[in-house]
């Protein structure tokens, strides 16, 4: 261990960075990138600067803050679970873009506890994230609208900003900027899928009344129905959350009361068509033999089962949220403050024409 | 918009949370557990005072820091990737603990960057971090070792705490708590389990010297044909990183390089072998009939394909890293620097025994 020198004050003089280049043979130039986080390679340099950092006990100073500097230089997203594919590929655009950008990502998790998101907000701000992503599906009410916008107004009043992500907008005066997904397009595009192949009893599931990304989805399947004209049966939909282990219990309660009424199960999303599939396989259906299902997000692991899906772009909603927030923090004016990405069908193995028995009369 | 009352001295008198509870018609109290996310219910009176928050102005105030105390409630885990199920199972198992002993939990990505994995650490360590959670598969170098110590001192040092999670330790000397799990038990098991229906020729998927993760899996592979006195061929461990298109990649030239030299596969994690299985099946080879898969993980997509693998404990990792770290907080003196999880074998339907055409001599 190198001791400190003494400052003539006799107490032991902060180490400075001068210190460590000198100690390290570099320039200060390259301990300060090295520490920054934006120095390309050169392991051995590397190596041989953290050595004396650590000897002359300099990252522990003060100084380092302000050298580091990566208070200023990160950008936030608050999911509820990193456990969701779609949150965590959307959180995967943000990690990608800020990487481009010279920035670290922080991911907060709230376990969908809103007290844990407004703390999380909260502390956020205090880290001066540059930016704070807020992912998915919400209940739109007035008290969200109200969270929401006391948020977009603290983050604004500490020089951040907030970004609304796969939500809807919260009007034009509060600070927000939205990255929206077409969830009704592409459900009234897969809808229509399932309706062309001769369709026309198809199971909903996963609705869930004021949740914007379910209600979205319900409302492509309602229109696609009624612009083909197919008479809605309000049976057809079945409620539940967007869950794996949903999309088994609605299908196994279902087939428990009675034989299947339905020709086609459009699943709110991969995961519970995922669950779903299981209890249709369980139950001696084949899949699309016997029944044609279909879900939404095209994520692990639609590709392993054959599903036939809407694609989301999720990894590219995280990038347009990063590139959206700091574009504002350089120049306001030229910045849209809202933005829509489009999705459409993946076709593979799960959907099948229907066979009629007899004829028509 | 309220205005602030004028204080004495003629400028605006800062908001305090007593203004903030009057305004709102709540106790100081409860304005205080309201802005810190301890708060259980009673969404109206939360409504209530988050309006008074804004009208008054309050968050934007420099008392909310020390009110919401957030930054001296978080724990942190640094992952490569939140994509990744493995990481992501255990960032849970962070957020469920987290939420239990009432902290928030923030997770750092970093791209498999060092770069960006120093500086993650050095804002984790900025914001106060009770403690930082390192995960996952890394090349244990000299280098490695020297930057872990490093992170482990400078924690220490601003009073956090670094747990490595399903890395090596460091030695004692280093002030780092560790979270193992059982690798090289899990694939020596799942190893045996094949050889014990017949198999003696396994390719092995994800060989990848250096890095931990997949060399103690090797090691447990080896050692299993070892004590099954099965004559280990090295031309059957196949090198590749733990990703899906690895497993399609590493299947797909391998058949198309000339028939299939083995009867079952033992992919690296459970990625590897959904990649796999697609490659197999894409070359007309029928799971187990023809080739037996296993895998290393159970997570998704494992159950929706049907794979044989090893359960990892991913949440209770977390939930172990989180746990000692705070304990450790709480009382240096008792707590264990170092804990192995169990691992063990999930049967599903991709092994099937081998028919052996003709009879030995």
């Amino acid at each position: 261990m190198v001791r400190r020198a003494a400052s003539d004050s006799g107490g032991p003089r902060p180490t400075t960075i001068r210190d460590v280049a000198a100690h390290a043979g570099v320039s200060v130039a390259t301990v300060s990138r090295i520490l920054s986080g934006t120095y390309p390679g050169a392991p051995a340099t590397r190596t041989r600067v953290l050595r004396a950092v650590r000897e002359l006990d300099y990252v522990a100073n003060a100084n380092a803050r302000g050298l580091a500097g990566a208070s200023s230089r990160s950008v936030a997203i608050i999911v509820n679970s990193v456990v969701s594919p779609h949150y965590a590929h959307v959180a995967q655009g943000v990690q990608t873009q800020a990487a481009i950008e010279g920035k670290l990502c922080i991911v907060g998790t709230t376990g969908s506890d809103p007290e844990r998101e407004l703390a999380t907000v909260q502390l956020m701000r205090e880290e001066h994230a540059e930016c704070v992503i807020l992912v998915g599906n919400v209940v739109a009410d007035e008290a969200y609208r109200a969270r929401m916008a006391e948020y977009a107004r603290a983050l604004a009043l500490a020089g951040s900003q907030l970004v609304l992500c796969g939500r809807p907008p919260l009007g034009p005066d509060v600070p927000a900027l939205v990255v929206e997904y077409d969830n009704t397009g592409g459900a009234y595009a897969i809808t229509s899928h399932l309706l062309s192949a001769g369709h026309q009893r198809i199971l909903f599931l996963g609705r869930r009344d004021n949740y914007t990304t379910p209600e979205s989805r319900v409302a492509g399947y309602r229109k696609a129905l009624a612009d083909h004209h197919v008479v809605h049966d309000p049976g057809l939909e079945v409620e539940g959350s967007m869950e794996r282990h949903e999309g088994y219990r609605m299908i196994s309660e279902r087939l428990a009361a009675g034989p299947a009424d339905f020709t086609a199960v459009f699943a709110g999303n991969d995961l519970i068509a995922a669950g779903a599939r299981q209890a249709l396989l369980e139950h001696g259906l084949r899949i699309p033999d016997d029944i044609s299902v279909v879900g939404f997000d095209d994520l692990p692991p639609a590709a392993d089962i054959g599903l036939t899906t809407v694609h989301v772009p999720h990894e590219e909603l995280g990038r347009t949220a990063v590139r959206m927030a700091l574009q504002r923090a350089r120049d306001k004016s030229g910045t849209p403050e809202r933005v829509m990405l489009g999705t459409h069908i993946v076709v593979r193995d799960s959907v099948r024409p229907v066979v009629r028995s007899g004829a028509r009369s």
